[in-house]
């Protein structure tokens, strides 16, 4: 079965700003889940923070296996019930894959835990994207590197706890470097940030970035059924421990009673 | 300069449960923070849930260099403005120790990301906590295992990143596991974890724990400067670029304006 | 097309210990690969120590996905030179599983960098495997722990470097853990190793363990082309310089001259 | 105590190239050393491979705390039994820095356990070292990047395992980014490579550089007693374990007897 993916789209700046809008005419979400359905293992459709739960209903999420994330103006406008809600579905085994600006979303920065800031440069200067992991599946098909001829700059400090692994760093033309391409695993969902795709370049039409696009989907589903008990805390019994063991000692809680949250 | 800690307890069960009353008459806290102070090179003071602003105001975070936590009664209690006031605070890196039931503390969630859920039960059972990084310098000291005679059960799966390290592996008489030492880092400061001191039982008092918690007050201080520009995501203006580039293509900024957030 | 495994044996206990014959009558290597070839998605065969090249010739690794690896009495009889090709073909991509007393195997302490020592007792007792990261494919279809009634014990520390990802932590009866499966990447290539399978013991018989290493198999294909280049360190000629730059400065080498190795 | 820290030089290109001859007449491990030594908490010497037994007898080596590696010319002249008393010195808790071209040496292979290679020009391009880990403490007193006006230029892919935490990345004015600052833990011992350091430039004079350097020995320096049974792997006889257990089904080794090897 294909890999049921929801491309999450901000779709502020396509309907605002002429620039964008004439890159991303459909938005760039369309863009996106195009070049994910150019690949015969992914089946992508869109969602849109203007839609009720910003599209992204309890039951739309549970039959989700990737969902990508891209956001920018209004990052404060996504409503916490639906951060919480995507957050759950990470942990329970949704992939997730966040996208350039989206490094400012509340569902990263949930994830991440770290304040996720970084110095950046609206130039359209050039980005050299290498691969420092080219075993990694998600460098799969890509040369030792590729270039993106305009991009804004994100530069390092890039604060985000050490990843699982590297895959991408980006050498800009003015002088600074960044981990474009980082992976974590947050309960049983694969995370992975991708830095490019500023919404005032054709970066989202690229053949690598589409490249990279894929790949992501491909490593971050994860075909185990959902880790639905993923935030209980069950207690076990002293009657059914494992091995045989007799209770000793003070305790705080009576039979059958759940521990403190 | 000796290591400016700051124990934190939550301080409930000392005053409402006869049992943990007996074992610790001054408070789980204080008898820590004695432990710390056995150590010439800390120096500990503590504070608890029910002081002003948590006993944690943003002048005395300031001047602490390493937070204990202890807190199970009441997670929930915890304002969320001193949570976040001591996020940052780590992130511009004050250590953090975060002991036992203090999994589910707000502020070790705010920093994993993750449910930090876990299976427990409450039989004063045999606990066996084994070293598995001797070299790491918060196993300094203790032979190859050591074992705490009566403790909570705490088993696995505990829903936390992967670690930097693992430093301890806690094996129980009634047939579960535990990682029951971790390390993260968390922007500019070293996070760790420790599973024992369940308060029914007196763990706090056994030497080997003592010097555990000594070894970790050492290891998550950070003597360098805090970073206390940790939330903010400066523009590099075209014309301060440390290569020259020539600005192209559309852009959504105007000089000098705020990045979204 | 399936996945090309070998299962490496050194085929020596099960001709000259009656115990181990009984339980293997085809060799351990021939009941492994039986188990890897139930599950549709794998092709394995086997190779033995006894075999010219030790049944590894370079054509045939060059035809391998992923090599299984069980040897215990007499690692030292392994030829360097097949040593060496073995760790090249893991740099270019060939997956890598080693299982139980493999520990010491010179493939494995070659990849690791460290002696790969551990605690032993062989008593037949009680193992439990706990799952540790419940969402990793290695795990998936197993429930939370799994008991292997006879088996020796392994206990920390295990000397090797700290992981990618720890997915199993075994608890033994006789009061030891030990951290039975754990990944590592090396060049292109994944590493699995799983500590059980004594071969006095029908551990790999049981149910459990055989889809341990179906799936293992699965996780350590790596799909991508071999990376045939990873031993060499080219030379980047001024003249190709992917942005111009103007040679400045001393050299060592003249154009075209190979590095020092 | 100072920390005892041995600065190896292969000390040939000082010998026999005029232009190192005379940026370091003393030797580049005389300057390293001296560097180091402006650090009061350090005690550096110097060894040579001209030295019998490459200045790293055991009796030395027993007594260094650190040792920092610079080779390049003549990789394979380095005795092999020295190499593996280096390394098992390093996983008994000897810190060990690697720098520029020693990631060709044969001790850092070893303890890597990967080819360690990359790309490589030799034009005095200018390269740009950014701190992508402002926490770490061999960042500490620099600012977000230093810059190295003329040195080799090494490009990624750079074949190494993951590293516990990245500290350094390098941008070069001809367009490839290299992680030039990796921590890895090898059994007790900490390991750093720094990438800069070609010969026939005045790096070492540099006192950003010279920071860098000073900063890793102290972190390096693991003040554990030695572990020096890093190489065994004990017995655990059943009369002694740590729980009751009784011997069942069958077994390879009589009591008392070594395992395999």
């Amino acid at each position: 079965m294909a890999i049921r993916t929801v491309v999450w789209g901000e779709n502020i700046h396509e309907r605002i700003n002429k620039a964008v809008a004439e890159l991303y005419p459909d938005g760039m979400h369309q863009t996106i889940a195009n070049a994910l359905n150019a690949d015969g293992a992914i089946a992508a459709t869109t969602a849109t923070m203007q839609e009720p739960e910003h599209g992204l209903s309890q039951e739309r999420l549970d039959n989700t296996d990737v969902l990508v994330w891209w956001g920018h103006r209004d990052h404060g406008g996504v409503d916490d019930v639906i951060v919480e809600r995507v957050a759950k579905r990470v942990y329970e085994g949704m992939g997730l894959i966040v996208l350039h600006s989206g490094h400012f979303s509340k569902i990263f920065k949930r994830l991440m835990g770290t304040p996720c800031a970084l110095k950046w440069r609206e130039a359209g200067e050039r980005e050299r994207v290498w691969v420092v992991n080219p075993g990694h599946p998600i460098a799969a098909g890509l040369g030792e590197h590729f270039v993106i001829e305009n991009e804004e700059m994100y530069g390092e400090h890039f604060s985000v706890p050490e990843p699982l692994e590297t895959v991408f760093i980006s050498w800009f033309q003015g002088g600074e470097v960044f981990r474009s391409g980082m992976t974590w695993r947050r309960g049983a969902g694969n995370v992975f940030y991708f830095r490019p795709g500023h919404e005032t370049y054709p970066t989202f039409h690229q053949p690598e970035v589409q490249t990279v696009l894929q790949n992501a989907v491909k490593w971050a589903h994860n075909p185990i059924p959902p880790i639905k008990a993923v935030l209980e805390a069950p207690n076990v019994p002293v009657e059914v421990a494992l091995e045989p063991i007799v209770e000793r000692g003070a305790k705080l809680h009576e039979a059958g009673e759940d521990g403190y949250k």
